[in-house]
């Protein structure tokens, strides 16, 4: 086998586990699993172009870092994949298919490795990571430009508004709550079916069981908040209050800090506050009728890290990177 | 008495400290006059629940504190305790009073205690101290989620709008610009009352008396300005113009720097381009409703501690903290 | 002759290199100019206010650095001139004239120095510069005070809106693409005048021929991107796609980074990113009917220089200053 078929075999591992690292799991199983739920999901949505554009983004934000010479390591790990992976993920979801968007799709997902790298410099002295930020800002960006640039197409962006839509009716039976709970875990790729939600659990206990628990735990959270604080059904019961609190839920949980008695009352804290900031990104982005994406997550995740608070009397509390659980990987 | 009588009266005096540090004041003379002067204004405006949540939410962030076993020196300066103190004073203003409501306002004033530490850690290079902005940053997320989550009432927020509601006439006789400027300085604590305005100003006398000049000086400069430029007489007869130039004065004019001609000359600087931000913020927050809170008076602040000028040959120019006076508590 | 008279004589050229700043040249040829492209685009669009705003603008933000005592050097080599002749520029071109206007131009035009002195602090440890952020930061603050203080009177702002208005028709003949890729290097000062755009260009060429090559490229991508993607043609025949990209392509392509092919595709890309980034401000200020001014080219600028990737085996990555080619000013 010649050297560059080796190469070859050692990228889809690195594209997999980009996959993976959207929930932190340096796993290609785990990434398979969340790839084949993101497949099932587009294609169950008559979305199909979503889990195309996600491959897309994986390929083109992995191949950004070769091309700099970022730290090899780094892009085995499927660090360089998951921003761009989602870039993949949102652009099919709010924009039409022209090639006006593809092009950007591939612009963006290959600047997501490099702002990630700026990001992460700048975030250094702070002890933390800049998370999918670098998908969150430059997506905002792109998708902002679709307003002034009409090749991109906003097609499936809501329409700009000062004042929330008026509320729908809501199903509260037990079946239908479990639905809404799956749904919250699989808007983490912006993918609107339960199914889905039950491969991303199952593709994160494969590679920690602790992260499928608190992935969980923050759906389940983030929807019992929804509904105490009334919440718009219509939002809540597509995994739209759900997505971030999943994440926060698997960073502080599991990721960032050991999971022990102290860190889980702190995680849920966390969660909590996610919801809100949810909610409030929610009505910060409606004049522009674009998706707040996963800067919920991030903004509550660095709010519960910044402090440094120490859970556990040996941690030292360096929250800049994390260790995704590759040896599960065969 | 036992020990746990002990803790107790050491925590009245840092709840009032705490309520005394909103205008860097540790001390808990001021903090009663201040709460005395809190109180008296929300029951003549008929808002008696701003004051008790101004105690709910003192308590709640000054717990928070204990809870996660921060250095208690801080705690027991009131430093726990003036960004949660804001919150209580700002959630009955713009919320009615749900139990969602009381809910929110405890996670909230709790989470200024520990998103203060995290932001300290980030400003900590730039040897700047997060002010009160925990206080105005988590605030505006959980009146903007309000929007989202009608269990939190926006009763009192305004309209979102793109343009300035129409002007209103001016009454400019020397009594009513008396009872503008004393407004000026109440609204630092959300109270429109002048009353209150004379019990802050009192309460910053007897803790610092350069404090209360440049409490008014700010108040004052405020005023003119606006009526020099023309602003809406509905704004600055509330007071509304004036509150953040009130905290860029005792922040500039006594507490980062030592009272000198040369601060003197920065601090009105200072005060009057805090008066252009706090008009811009205004424009700023139109489309969602929110109030600016005292975020015009955090920005002005490190504008001007930012470039670390020295106003005093000796001086190090580090504000990363300040030092209320608590020799004057007995 | 008397030292009064020979610092007179020493402060010309300081302004004039005030002006060359702008786009990163500390000759005073060159910002002689550049002022001279001022002059007769300003008079050619019957807007002579803006030319004279440019000299108030100027004088009055290197006074700024003279009275806080800054490093004399500075001064001497524009750095304190170039935020606030851009501020000159903005307030006559977007307010009408009264006198709040001029004492407002002239505070934020002061302000600005003290502003960049903050905010270098601010970024010193991600080693890069604030550019012409602090000019942004405070002129956008301004004129959002001026729908709040009606002294400054919005005359020639945008009305505030959610939706971008109806794209006009276009005309791509050769001698039109021409003039609206010299308004893309004019507007860089808020002109808008393919004749200043040649003054802008020869003025480069004065210090550094890289410079207005890299200033040309820029313009002509961002007009073939804007093309492309189906920009309303209003927006791109008056240059305002351009003038961000065009200070992208000089900061990336000959100022932090030494011109070699690395850099340049390096550039290309900034500057391909820089006109989503303006495409995407233009929409995220449309609410507020103000200009994004050189918001954009900051951020892709800073985008582009925080990874601090090495295009050069020797160099050392360290972007938070530039060097002007001094030596070529008589």
């Amino acid at each position: 086998m010649d050297s560059s078929n080796k190469s070859l075999l050692k990228v889809v591992p690195s594209l997999l586990k980009g996959a993976g690292q959207v929930m932190f799991q340096g796993s290609a199983w785990t990434g398979l699993l969340f790839l084949i739920g993101i497949f099932w999901g587009s294609y169950e949505c008559h979305a199909p172009l979503v889990a195309w554009g996600a491959v897309v983004g994986v390929a083109a934000s992995t191949l950004a870092g070769y091309l700099v010479g970022l730290p090899d390591a780094d892009g085995e790990d499927g660090l360089w994949g998951f921003n761009g992976i989602l870039v993949g993920c949102a652009f099919p979801t709010f924009l039409g298919s022209t090639w006006q968007m593809w092009v950007a799709l591939v612009i963006c997902a290959m600047a997501t490795t490099w702002v990630r790298t700026g990001f992460n410099n700048v975030m250094a002295p702070w002890k933390v990571n800049s998370l999918t930020f670098p998908f969150v800002f430059l997506t905002w960006l792109f998708l902002l430009s679709a307003r002034v640039l009409p090749g991109l197409d906003v097609v499936s962006l809501s329409v700009p508004a000062l004042t929330e839509p008026a509320a729908t009716s809501a199903d509260l039976s037990f079946g239908s709550l479990v639905i809404y709970w799956l749904k919250g875990v699989s808007q983490v790729f912006l993918v609107n079916a339960w199914v889905t939600g039950v491969f991303f659990l199952v593709g994160l206990a494969v590679c920690s069981v602790w992260a499928a628990v608190w992935a969980a735990i923050g759906s389940a959270i983030a929807l019992a908040v929804s509904i105490a604080f009334h919440c718009d059904p219509a939002t809540y019961s597509a995994g739209l209050m759900g997505f971030s609190p999943v994440l926060t839920g698997i960073a502080l949980g599991c990721t960032f800090y050991k999971p022990n008695l102290r860190s889980a009352i702190w995680c849920i804290m966390g969660i909590i506050v996610t919801v809100f900031i949810q909610a409030g990104m929610d009505a910060l982005v409606l004049p522009y009728g674009i998706p707040t994406l996963t800067g919920p997550f991030c903004i509550a995740t660095w709010l519960f890290l910044l402090p440094c608070f120490k859970m556990d009397p040996i941690e030292k509390p360096d929250h800049s990177q994390w260790h995704g659980k590759t040896q599960t990987t065969k």
